[in-house]
């Protein structure tokens, strides 16, 4: 189960648009993700000067919490950040972002490429009912694991 | 634009099926809310023995998590949780969740009303894009505040 728990968890990331990410010096913000499971990581990107450059730059600790009904994903997803000066990257993780992003932006100075490397991560795939989330609650009080959507963690 | 984006941040909540509830004993997992403006308070059901009920019972401070895109809501939520044995308020409760709720689950004996007290958020009201979220980053480090969504802190 829990490699298709892992397979679940790169397919469905591809549907949600963005998670909150946070470091210790970095609170909580909104960030838009592309998940790349050949490169074992998440890349963002912001702005140079940004709180969440900084911890990058630094290699800091990271978690990053999805918490999408829609894309019927939940995860707590711990990782480490990196600030990435690869051009070949982000033309690569630009394509796919630009339907949504603008296009002229690519070589906007402001541009900054970040790697998220998760190491672990506790996750939830649900049929995005509130059901389903209270049924897992109850189960893992239990011996039972009935099949309730899908509930492990998973080691990247 | 504080009030405004207040009352929006409470009608967007009845959008959104569920975030990621955290206290220093529970790690993030999925929660299905009931915000309710006139009590001030995002009610939760889960099953007792659950760390969640167990750290309501001791009024522990939690964070609750929102990550919608399609809900266009993001926030960083902070409050007080707390264990509240009321019949009526539960029967209230019930009633908007049991579309997705089991209607015989009413009167288990393991279901327990969680209520969470907010006291501060931090909120991005988005179009559900990844260019905003982008903009909304680099608005942050210049003087301009754009009218690019709306993002600031709350307190209730």
């Amino acid at each position: 189960m829990t490699d298709n728990l892992k397979d679940n968890f790169w397919d469905r990331l591809d549907d949600i648009t963005a998670g909150m990410l946070s470091a210790p010096s970095a609170p909580p913000r909104p960030m838009a993700h592309i998940a790349k499971r050949k490169d074992g990581m998440f890349w963002f990107i912001t702005a140079k000067g940004t709180d969440i450059a900084q911890a990058a730059q630094g290699g800091a600790q990271a978690q990053y919490t999805l918490a999408s009904s829609h894309g019927q994903l939940y995860a707590a997803v711990e990782g480490t950040l990196s600030l990435v000066n690869d051009p070949d990257k982000l033309d690569e993780i630009w394509s796919p972002m630009a339907g949504a992003w603008f296009e002229d932006g690519r070589h906007d100075d402001k541009v900054c490429l970040v790697g998220f490397k998760p190491l672990k991560a506790e996750v939830w795939e649900t049929d995005g009912t509130a059901k389903t989330l209270f049924e897992m609650a109850r189960a893992n009080l239990t011996e039972d694991t009935p099949d309730l959507g899908k509930h492990g963690h998973l080691t990247f």
